[in-house]
């Protein structure tokens, strides 16, 4: 298994800091996620059903009338790779990690490739997959270009997977209303934006016999049904929705000044995290932890991500922690 | 995808009465389940993680030290035939579909097996695979039996896969306290007995390489964090556990006597369900629908299975719909 943000019960063990005192910045996940309500008792004791509105809400939230619910995009990501005999799948670098080992289990060949390289390299790949924006540079393409990408390795029974975990506080740049097109898989997740990744649910915006494929290999009731019951509802909430955007874009750019007045100016972010490269990210991984705040640290380059604080006093306790950690 | 029980809203709409209305009796579901008490918000946000307490409740609950929990033991059905080389299977039949389905897929010879037929038949089989009691015939055999049987396999590296989904009323049959054995897999699920088929959680025990196989190929998260959460609690409540399998006893007895007071003797059963052999299976079925009343229809052989009403109310209903049905 990779390791991944969110494991606060080991930072827990680790550092001597009861689970509950710390400061998880370590995700990406909206910390202010939509509320959920008392749920019927219904949907713990009765079988999920696929005809219970989700797919309805579904795709009425991403403007694509193809797509299937799957129990997180994770789920997608394990499965899309054993959907196409062994083949050369250029992958963006860094980026999510999942990505990579599920093709190389596959028995593909994995080609890691900055964003810059991927045009001179395009040719001489039958897939390619994106992370966009990506975690965790938070590197952003134009739409235009992607599509043009997916055009040319389209043309060649070739897929663009884009993995768009991160995209809906700025969905603009998602592709999810030009699905379905031959050979273009959207990933999406309730997990981040909504703040939901604990129930488990995303969804694969492709064509139908893609579609029909991965069904199949899923198999029936892989989401258990109190999460598809709460992501419908969250994804109908459209003002809850319109007034979360707007706050994240605040948020942001708020948690990208705070850092750069400690000398951590981000190389790249979105609305839901920022990215610094630094040859401290370790000391001040390491330092932020001993004080209960909880951050993801990457090796390769040497850079700590921050998702963002929920409450004034979890900014305040950010900025006290940072002040001395960056004297 | 193969046609299952619980299917209401497609019997609502094809009876035109409301969802609402029904007395689905169609699962083998404990209509009266762990009663799920309100959650901390917590788990609907953050990813779940794999030492919060689950696999030590599973481990009390089970009586085994060697198990890994899956998203309903239909998520294990469906890997388990991926974990081994071609190979021939004897599954018992009739029975759950989904068994036979999942090793035919994966390339597995499928040998369908009464159960009087395994003795004779074991030692040409690589695998065996058991549902306990038996789904929809009832049919229950001697631990012992079992156990020799495993044994049998064993020796030259074969399986006995144990699916014991309604086990948990007469725990006394289960093979879990004997696992880990080298090449004795039981799955065990948490839909039947604790009423909580929506949450989709279910338990692998066997030996930690299989596990760890299973691991790699389910990927992490597959479990709703909210799930993992109200499963813990239900496998720690043992007032609840033994209150309940009091109850279903005494409930599978009236609800066997109230079908033979209405010339429809059962033929099987358990603690949840009671099956029916009857060439008018498909009329009673049908007429049954008609008064808003679901119960499973199975064609070969032509049979009933019917789950336990919960309340007072859905007691007397049952009997006035037989009464009139079978006048």
């Amino acid at each position: 298994m990779l390791e991944h943000g969110g494991r606060l019960h080991e930072a827990a063990r680790r550092h001597g800091i009861p689970p509950g005192d710390w400061l998880d910045l370590s995700t990406g996940i909206n910390p202010r996620g939509w509320p959920v309500p008392e749920l019927p008792p219904e949907v713990w004791r009765r079988l999920p059903e696929e005809d219970d509105g989700l797919e309805h809400a579904a795709r009425n939230y991403y403007g694509c009338t193809s797509l299937l619910p799957v129990a997180g995009s994770q789920a997608a990501i394990q499965a899309l790779p054993l959907l196409r005999p062994a083949c050369r799948v250029g992958i963006i670098s860094p980026g999510y990690a999942e990505h990579a080992q599920a093709w190389r289990r596959a028995g593909h060949e994995v080609v890691p490739l900055a964003p810059d390289d991927i045009p001179c390299t395009l040719d001489e790949l039958d897939a390619l997959v994106i992370i966009h924006p990506n975690n965790p540079t938070g590197h952003a393409f134009d739409p235009a270009r992607l599509l043009d990408w997916h055009a040319r390795l389209a043309a060649r029974g070739g897929w663009l997977v884009v993995d768009e975990a991160f995209i809906d506080a700025t969905s603009a740049m998602s592709l999810a209303r030009h699905a379905p097109l031959a050979g273009l898989v959207v990933l999406r997740s309730l997990g981040k934006f909504f703040g939901l990744a604990g129930t488990r649910v995303g969804f694969v915006l492709a064509e139908p016999s893609l579609l029909e494929a991965l069904r199949e290999r899923l198999g029936p009731w892989s989401i258990a049904h109190p999460s598809r019951h709460v992501a419908r509802l969250a994804m109908e909430d459209e003002t809850w929705q319109a007034t979360t955007r707007t706050r994240l874009a605040q948020d942001s750019t708020r948690l990208a000044r705070l850092l750069a007045a400690h000398g951590l100016a981000p190389h790249g972010g979105c609305a839901l995290f920022q990215w610094i490269c630094t040859p401290e990210a370790a000391r001040i991984h390491e330092a932020l932890a001993r004080r209960g705040i909880l951050t993801r640290l990457f090796g390769s380059p040497a850079s700590l991500r921050f998702g963002l604080p929920a409450t004034a006093a979890e900014w305040g306790r950010l900025a006290q922690a940072l002040a001395e950690v960056m004297a």
